[in-house]
């Protein structure tokens, strides 16, 4: 007998039928002599609809408040699934944050896990129930209701999973697993039996959605396995864990997908002053205003000037001008440039590490079809290249084809 | 500078436009001095809507679950009540019931508080807040979530008053105040100034809506008066309290409303044998069936046998049947039948206590009126006759003109 915490996102709880289909999928997995902890989303739509609910009174709700409604999204879709299950015949109760003791810090709207206090779901899961937990939130230790913000629910999950000690977290998407490139762009893409947490967190971070970077950064940490399965078929999953399977080194599989991402904003300062501190001021203000900054490369200098480029996501865009205006002006440089026009294309495997030769053979694929490449970045495990956005995805073809994926 | 509890129903929030309206009436009320708790029930039709969602899955949902999903509606419109004082300049904060202290029994879909615990309430008022509270809800000492049953919102206003003992609760409806009459039947009904709980409790009780019986009770036991008051308009409302104006006694005013009841089932069981503990047998079935039975009437016994007559609500009419055909066989009683074209007058009065013969008014009014009395039934302060429904609000009338309302 296997504990196993299965999380459904949004879309697969959208309506009463889905539900429904949650349910069986849950009983079956019951049927076959497993326990179930269950972490579920809001249906569909409705956290957006609460939001634009609030839009209507202010355009700036405070964030506790927004807390306090949004968390109404998962207590309902989780009442409804126990009602579900239990009218199947089962033993079911549903939990809130605060009742399945998922304990946060203080921050409203995107609150970390602290820790969970497993006594009542143990007890709940030893009287034979289906448990079924609201994702995306907790209460802190005074009770207030937090929201865990982007990619929440999935870090539920894991992080249930790791309180209860599970075999492991099965999370549902609408795809069956992770690909060795976005299916959609690559048509002859395939599905990955296995991936590192390492190959995950750059796949996810590179925009190769499915799973949020944070679940997978929290997952590594503990150890805790994640089978990312689709909810509308049986087809078996992907399996992210610590250890690939020897057999795949082996088989010098080098990398293990291409990712695209062409949501990136490509900033440039130009004509910086180059004295000490001038790299903290810049990026501190850009951390003052929560923006993430990806890519960075500061060219060489000259005439005591250096420009600094980098990249951020593109929900930064609106606020970048007022940002960076003030800070330029403080740096005394000469000014500065947006551009939205580009794309970020990855390769990500283990097996670059100890392969030299993987970053030239990418640039060289790069080149031989006539792409331009505009900034570079690489990790241990990974090799991001910032291209024109136009035909970007014909390089992640390209790519896939050059690294026989 | 007073502190004022105000409860809204659902129609009063039913939408964002309704919950700015009722943003402004708070605001008026803080900005004329008064510390401010609001309670609130769910957003016009979410409770209904959330309990067809359940409803699709089985038609006998758990109510452990129905509080957990239906718990959610009145959270969604206390945080954006919160929302829109905060956009309006105002500090606010929404608690639900368990962050509000309040602290129920652990029966579920129909709990009752036990306790207020005030600590939370207080520091947020002591720091200049506006503190919005879920109405129909609490939770136990294990953090379940409990919702109070009927007329729960308007409880939670009163019990909330009386915890943080307030100078009074208003509860905001769509009508103005305690009317003498139900002014869609008798179109010269006045609105009451004053009126006793008692008379409030026996008003409510038959058929007079505007407050459930049940915060009426709760408000008579702790002395904490309620203004009933319009969310529509800024008329004076009626005062609810222990002790009328004696210059209103003094004026000789018997009765101060005649209310009328046309959801009135009357239930007539013949012929059951005469001996101990059959009323004991019959009304225990229906109090397990948790059907409340009102007016009872027991004729003179004939033979050995008696006939057994009592009125229930309509929401009694189909489940009837069921129950009552096993219990009539085992009392080895006759037969029984059901009526429900019917309808119940009643007039209520702290005056009638101390003087004799309103009763015989009431009956002689209905008499020179041509209505048959089928059923009569009295308590220190009110009088109430089931008539043949047809013509019974006529009846209405001619009792109102007859006390010179």
């Amino acid at each position: 007998m296997a504990l196993i915490v299965q999380k459904f996102g949004g879309s697969s709880v959208a309506d009463i039928e889905r539900i429904q289909n949650v349910a069986r999928r849950v009983a079956r997995t019951v049927a076959a002599g497993n326990q179930v902890v269950v972490v579920l989303s809001a249906m569909g739509d409705t956290t957006d609809d609460l939001i634009a609910l609030a839009r209507q009174l202010t355009p700036y709700p405070s964030e506790r408040e927004m807390d306090m409604l949004m968390s109404t999204g998962e207590q309902q879709s989780v009442a409804l699934l126990a009602i579900a299950l239990q009218s199947m015949g089962y033993k079911a109760v549903s939990l809130t944050g605060e009742q399945a003791g998922i304990r946060t810090d203080r921050v409203y709207s995107r609150a970390k896990i602290l820790s969970i206090d497993s006594v009542r779901l143990e007890r709940e899961l030893a009287s034979g129930k289906v448990v079924i937990v609201t994702g995306f939130q907790g209460v802190d230790s005074l009770g207030e209701i937090h929201t865990l913000g982007r990619g929440g629910s999935d870090t539920s999950g894991v992080a249930l999973a790791i309180g209860l000690n599970a075999d492991f977290c099965e999370i549902y998407t609408d795809v069956d697993g992770v690909y060795t490139a976005d299916p959609r762009i690559v048509p002859q893409a395939h599905k990955l039996a296995e991936i590192s947490f390492d190959e995950m967190l750059e796949m996810s971070s590179l925009g190769a959605g499915v799973l949020q970077p944070r679940s997978v950064e929290v997952a590594k940490t503990f150890n805790m396995p994640i089978c990312v399965r689709s909810s509308f078929n049986d087809n078996e999953g992907t399996m992210v864990k610590e250890e690939v399977d020897m057999k795949q080194l082996e088989r010098e599989v080098l990398v293990s997908g291409v990712a695209y991402d062409g949501d990136v904003v490509k900033v440039t300062v130009y004509g910086v002053p180059d004295r000490p501190g001038i790299a903290s001021e810049l990026f501190g203000a850009l951390a003052d205003a929560k923006i993430n900054v990806d890519m960075i490369i500061q060219s060489g200098h000259k005439d005591g000037k250096n420009d600094i480029s980098f990249t951020c996501g593109k929900e930064a865009d609106g606020k970048l001008e007022e940002i960076l205006e003030p800070v330029v002006e403080q740096l005394a440089a000469e000014h500065f440039s947006l551009a939205d026009d580009v794309a970020k294309v990855s390769i990500v495997g283990a097996g670059m590490i100890t392969n030299p030769g993987v970053a030239a053979k990418m640039f060289k694929c790069l080149y031989d079809n006539g792409f331009n490449i505009d900034m570079i970045s690489t990790s241990e495990i990974k090799v991001s290249c910032i291209l024109q956005k136009e035909g970007a995805k014909d390089a992640v073809r390209a790519l896939h084809d050059s690294f026989g994926l």
